[in-house]
């Protein structure tokens, strides 16, 4: 799955990810009124309203970009029927040729990390019968608990040839909290990035890991030291339009050959048409906004990513 | 809520929540056959035979217990459907006043922590009407990603009068790889311990926090350690039984009250059946197994609070 994402990446030239986070605030109000007029103002409706949020900017750019990260906590806010919602979506998004990244930040331990592992990588049994629950092609992992519970989920991605982006340092301004206290000099994120390097060697894609790394675009610094430290891993950067990030933040994240990182934008892509920039479009057509978004991001890295050259 | 736990706590006499973590293969044959034929070898099935396997367990033993602590990965496994079954779970428990501790070890940032938070433990707007999505008691939190990634939780916890318990210190033989690197010579979980004080010193019950820690069983002495740095939190203890942990292990998780900490069990008591020591009640009473698993397990765990005296 790292040598599928890596080839859409070279496609489609753009290193870039649209994080699927609906908002129930971010849907137009004719998408609501429609999916309430149908199903009531409820949790259905609810999900309803952001499965055709969702379907519509996928629709607008799928041919841009290589892949999509949904952020299950949008759906697991609505319950059973927002789950129900995220999985039409991962479903909606292989359909179109999409690699899809989910944003699950799951961690536990031994069983339990082989279950979230079976349910959103792999397979489960179920008598003589095999079933897959959610199968994202990819799913953030995080690395609190230690090597017993990332390598349930590493053994998934073996079996599946499925991959991870292990949270190593958190676009959110307290992630220094914890990840940058120093052990014996080095900050802990390091320590994490030194082990992603060494679970991701386990298991190798063509020229990089499946086992990729979360580095937010807020802290370029530590981005050019992390892609030094893993260099055979992806990195999954988050934070970049509406938090902060911009291309020229971003160029240390890559490696030589132009490779090594994928850049998400969640809000600066999908409610696009709410920002001064795109309203010409208005919530009518607030997928070609998204689309219009898209461009602007690719030609922002595209540029930064030339000028560095 | 934490009153109520407390509250339940004292009146069973038993500082101890059973772990609902059901694997499909500790549910015995005649109830997986049952499920099956209703709904045949599908995710359905499976999710049928998981809340029947619950359901019974409950019944036996909710007389006993204080709360359960449904391990979410368990019922994930098998997406939607399972979901389902711990939707299930969590509110049947409910309706036998029991305390729900979800075990979800969820945690992220800013606005998807808050729909974390919102999915689990608070309510959703939809229009003009507001729903519950699984509506947990209380939630487990993972604090990688900081203050930012925990505080929207105490926040809704604040609103709902529910609480947390952020993992600490983990149960697993590499939790030492992260949480206990020293920095300035004292170990990350200590610092992180620190900070459940401080949180947990913004939300506070009537003599303990609402904001309590996970440290496993398994570490004795750590778990005495942290005890002084969170006089005023709740420790949810996992790792007795199956993973290791016996009553006297326990004692100093505790505080001189008496309270302080609740022991989770989970496959020692739902999976008693197959151990020798609970064979005689063979697969069709399994329930009764746990409900003399349960037994035993509280006589250790007093015998030893008694003997510490």
């Amino acid at each position: 799955m790292i040598n599928k994402l890596i080839r859409k990446i070279q496609e489609t030239g753009a290193p870039i990810v649209v994080g699927l986070d609906p908002m129930l605030n971010y849907v137009p109000e004719h998408i609501q009124k429609k999916a309430f007029a149908e199903f009531g103002e409820t949790l259905e409706g609810a999900a309803e309203a952001i499965w055709q949020f969702n379907k519509e900017i996928v629709d607008k750019t799928c041919d841009l970009i290589p892949a999509v990260k949904p952020q299950i906590a949008m759906y697991e806010q609505f319950g059973i029927e927002g789950l129900k919602a995220y999985k039409k979506t991962v479903d909606y998004c292989k359909s179109k040729d999409l690699v899809v990244i989910g944003d699950i930040k799951r961690g536990d331990i031994g069983s339990t990390s082989a279950a979230y592992a079976a349910g959103h990588l792999g397979h489960v049994k179920v008598g003589s019968h095999t079933y897959a629950g959610f199968d994202e092609d990819f799913a953030t992992v995080n690395p609190y608990l230690g090597s017993d519970g990332v390598k349930p989920f590493i053994d998934v991605c073996k079996e599946e040839k499925k991959g991870l982006f292990i949270l190593v340092k958190t676009s959110n301004p307290s992630s220094g909290e914890f990840q940058d206290q120093l052990i014996d000099g080095k900050p802990l994120y390091e320590l994490v990035g030194e082990k992603v390097a060494e679970w991701g060697a386990d298991h190798m894609g063509d020229g990089y890991s499946y086992i990729g790394a979360v580095v937010g675009a807020t802290y370029p610094e530590q981005g050019e030291k992390l892609r030094k430290v893993m260099p055979k891993s992806f990195i999954l950067v988050p934070g970049y339009g509406a938090q902060g990030g911009q291309g020229k933040d971003l160029v240390h994240f890559f490696n030589e050959d132009g490779l090594g990182a994928i850049v998400n934008s969640s809000r600066g892509i999908i409610a696009a048409y709410k920002q001064e920039a795109y309203a010409k479009f208005g919530p009518e057509n607030f997928a070609d906004a998204s689309r219009a978004a898209v461009e602007a991001m690719i030609a922002d890295i595209r540029g930064a990513l030339e000028a560095a050259k």
